[in-house]
């Protein structure tokens, strides 16, 4: 262990108490970004970790937006620091606290209940995000008051719309690519493995969301009339849905695996014997059996394989009974979550040929876009992956797991496309911790090693030379 | 041309304007049994039509039921009569009139209107079914009043509830089923090829109507977090649904084909030449090519070939935009429109077995069955239809067609089975008739025809011995 590391993680040790009475304080403000009623509460908040951020030795404002207001603070690192700038992105609002009978204390109202694994801090934000942005704040702020500085350099930008559409994140980003600038981002949104076994996310899935509706006749026809002498709207498009797949259930469009990234057979080997537990994962939703792409195991089908699922279809009669009627027109709402490095245009365009070229001739398709978002990938090789894995390697005796997340996380796509900077998601998060329900939790242990984590990954950067 | 039938045609002509009356007074009773409302007038129009059957000569009665009466009356044929009775079926009752303002004249105040072919009778009713009706009772009428008897037996059954259901039909046929048996069942509801060429219905299509849930997961999931690992009941449907049709879209059900009768040469060899304009039937309905299993015509496609079409579909989300979800359950309206002599219960068994066959293991479907009704198909050397052929000939210069139609007239299924009298379909409608439509109407020309034929069949089957 460095020199250096080591008194910043004892300050750690001894500054506990204060770090979870910032937490408490921090978690008081309700900054719920959906709710108009909300607003002062969520620019409280900015106002709140702005000035964290500034007592802990950042330069920091708090800046308008169309919306809620950012955060940004940074740090130039030790004198004549020429490393490598970590940009460090969270958020401080928070989802609504309903159904808010569930609770079994006040949302906005932190307490330490006991749970088989230590304390654990239940309030609404205790996980996502205020304790993981306060882990990392605090890691500052003990670098700063042992060494006088932080190891590196650091940027931080949170916002207050992430769980209400994030729509000014885009336009900042935009407006501020130079100030913000930096090698890579450290998201600390994510998930461990398990409370003793650190994670790094080296995956999220992307996606692609059309809706698709097939028009045949000008209206509803009488199927004893006309039926076996017309083509019927939804005959067509469950014929075509049913084409996406194959026998082998993988997916049909032409090229559509043809930049598919394979996870490497070291990733492969981890995941095998990390001891996922399909039966636990299924029989939560009252499955037994994973159903996918043949010769996959469900871990790489939802983390590093790519899917089309239809998302909702309706057309004709839906009402109780029958109706012998053929349906104008029907539709379906069809989503494919993307790994690296399928090009979500593509696969639009690709769509589109598909439905287009197998429409009898009186049918017409007609198509929404409802947003696109590339899959996240870190490359294996990076250096900032092989840092974090030091870093966390320092922390826990468990060696890191490199994970995968089947859904998507929209800033990641968006810091990297506009300021070119590769995310890095170290998160501390466990699966149980009730994001977005009731009585979301973090757990005091994670608290403390997601800071310990942080103060270790900024000594691994500032030794870093690019 | 007997020499019975000529003096009763003669009689029909000078008794016209009398007969426009009758069917005017008819016509003037708005008997909307779907109508609480309607409830005497419905009972006024079983009076009357009963009273028009005795004042015909024919031995009546109205008869109560659970909902609206049925108006039974026979007649024994000359002295001595030992050959075929027949059973006319009609109904007394009318759709409401609704929408109203769409009426030029009023729905209940029947009036003649000048058309390109000829006075036209204008009013609810006017074709569906009481001018059809009336066609029948003015031929008795003057068969009796020319020769004092019908020149056969006849039963006729008229019921006040076609129009909103038919409840009571079944119940009163099989309490009846002694005192109403005959040995064919003339059905005067149907229309003619055009004004000139008389047709007679010789198949109607059966049909079975089923609701196909597919369940899944026991709540609705998030495509992200589970997409690719499970099977997903929109998707399941809709692959199931797609494998009912071949590439020649032709049903995949085994056995389905197996007792499908064939339409016979000759019967293939009218349709192509009787000039149905595949154009302005498709035209109508925004459509320029008929489009069903290859290798037919369109006329046989409606008329001749069982089909699988998809009613209605639903499942997922519905509303606008994107919503990332894996629905935990699918639901699809499906019916087949069956031909001769296809069993609609095998067809279920089959449909049943092909859906459960094709689920994933943690996919269960469920069923909902909303009735069945065979088809029905006059076989070829019938002598009821020879009986009505050599009829219609002696009215008419065209000869008549055999014709074809897609639907279901659920109360010749329920006479055949449960009287064993097999319907013969010779009714004087037009396509243009605007039944169940604002300004329903019936050719003056039509009317009489229709007299003069069911005249002229009445001879026929006095002249037939079985």
């Amino acid at each position: 262990m460095s020199d250096e590391l080591l008194p910043v993680l004892k300050h750690l040790e001894r500054e506990s108490a204060g770090a979870l009475e910032r937490l408490f304080d921090f978690l008081r403000i309700p900054s719920v970004s959906a709710d108009p009623a909300h607003k002062a509460d969520v620019a409280r908040a900015a106002d709140w970790v702005c000035g964290q951020l500034r007592s802990a030795g950042l330069n920091a404002a708090v800046r308008p937006t169309a919306g809620h207001p950012m955060v940004v603070a940074k740090h130039e690192g030790p004198p004549g620091y020429d490393g490598p700038r970590l940009l460090y992105y969270g958020h401080y609002d928070v989802q609504p606290a309903d159904p808010i009978d569930l609770w079994k204390s006040d949302a906005f109202e932190p307490v330490l209940v006991d749970g088989p694994c230590g304390k654990r801090i239940v309030a609404r934000g205790a996980c996502d995000d205020k304790g993981q942005v306060m882990s990392f704040i605090e890691a500052f702020r003990a670098w700063i008051k042992t060494h006088g500085t932080l190891p590196c350099a650091v940027t931080v930008l949170l916002e207050g719309e992430e769980e209400s559409g994030s729509e000014s994140l885009e336009p900042f980003l935009e407006q501020n690519k130079d100030e913000l600038k930096a090698d890579a981002c450290v998201v600390s949104d994510t998930g461990m493995w398990d409370m003793q076994t650190p994670a790094i996310t080296t995956s999220l899935r992307g996606l692609v969301y059309l809706e698709v509706t097939i028009h045949g006749p000008n209206k509803d026809l009488h199927s004893g009339l006309f039926g076996g002498a017309v083509a019927n709207p939804i005959n067509v498009l469950a014929s075509i849905l049913a084409q996406l797949h194959d026998d082998k259930r993988r997916i049909t469009l032409p090229h559509f695996y043809d930049d598919v990234i394979e996870v490497s057979p070291q990733i492969r080997q981890q995941w095998q014997t990390m001891g996922f537990d399909d039966g636990e994962f299924l029989g939560s939703v009252g499955l037994t059996e994973s159903f996918g792409e043949v010769n996959r195991t469900t871990i790489e089908r939802i983390w590093s394989r790519p899917t089309c699922d239809i998302n909702g279809i309706y057309g004709g009669y839906m009402g109780k009974g029958a109706k012998t009627v053929i349906a104008a027109h029907a539709t379906a709402k069809v989503s494919f979550r993307l790994v690296a490095d399928q090009d979500p245009h593509k696969i639009i365009t690709a769509v589109k040929e598909f439905v287009t070229a197998r429409l009898p001739k009186d049918c017409k398709a007609e198509f929404t876009e409802f947003g696109v978002n590339k899959a996240f990938h870190v490359p294996d090789g990076s250096i900032f992956l092989a840092a974090a894995q030091r870093a966390l390697a320092r922390v826990y005796s468990n060696a890191p797991m490199q994970i995968g997340s089947g859904g998507s996380i929209p800033a990641v796509g968006a810091i990297a496309r506009i300021l070119g900077a590769p995310a890095l998601l170290m998160g501390f998060g466990l699966d149980d911790d009730c994001v977005h329900s009731p009585n979301e939790k973090f757990e005091v242990g994670c608290f403390e090693g997601g800071q310990k984590s942080h103060a270790a990954l900024l000594d691994e950067i500032g030794r870093m030379r690019i």
